[in-house]
């Protein structure tokens, strides 16, 4: 039997958490919020604010609707933070796609292409530990 | 009918997202979270993070449960937010007690003796507007 979405929405917040991250996840089917953006899931390290839209792959061309990309940009711009395309694909696992690298389609909605070109979930967070490190350091020289 | 506690998150999920913060709420009764904490709400602006758990006060002393505060703090430590106990009063509305605030029990419980006293959203959001100001006033003078 397939497994729900939000049982990998459940299973990347386990990941983020035992990595250290703060993470919520937004309620099922947007939780009657119809007038606000709900993502489905934020983590959050060190004011560094991941908002994340989960989505199944098997491998092949992802589409996504311009309101659920613009609604994670929305987020973000707000937030201050990043967002990003989370893809559960089967044996590979996850991958991360940055929402600045989708590709636009001729009828108007997003796509990722190349689902598996994405980062993994260890380049992901080394990407941000970087960003972290360099902010210490740049603390500490200049306060 | 009493409104359900959920039916108040929204609430101030719709108020804050009206005032320009990034609002998610957490699925209600955890969301099948064992090994992890997940507020109510978390509400982003600039970087600044507001970790929210949201009651209903009659206006007489309202107590929380040891494993609730410690989660939020938990979840704030993790994100380098602040964590706020936002309590939902009758007639007074929405008044907001900081977690460093609140007082022990002889039990070993949380309380917050006087739930009118605390901030009104109002004063809530003023007081983080005006750390965003002095934030980008810095930035201006030293970047």
């Amino acid at each position: 039997m397939p497994r729900k979405g939000t049982s990998y929405e459940r299973e990347l917040a386990s990941l983020l958490w035992s990595k250290g991250w703060a993470v919520i996840r937004g309620p099922a089917s947007g939780g009657g919020a119809r007038n606000r953006v709900q993502p489905d899931l934020v983590a959050v390290k060190d004011k560094i604010i991941l908002v994340i839209e989960v989505k199944k792959s098997k491998g092949s061309t992802v589409y996504l609707d311009p309101g659920q990309v613009l609604g994670l940009l929305e987020w973000a711009k707000r937030a201050g933070g990043h967002a990003w395309i989370a893809l559960r694909i089967p044996i590979s696992g996850w991958r991360f796609h940055h929402v600045d690298s989708l590709e636009t389609t001729q009828g108007g909605r997003f796509k990722i292409a190349k689902p598996k070109s994405g980062l993994k979930l260890r380049d992901l967070l080394a990407l941000y530990d970087r960003k972290m490190h360099r902010i210490d350091e740049f603390l500490g020289q200049n306060m």
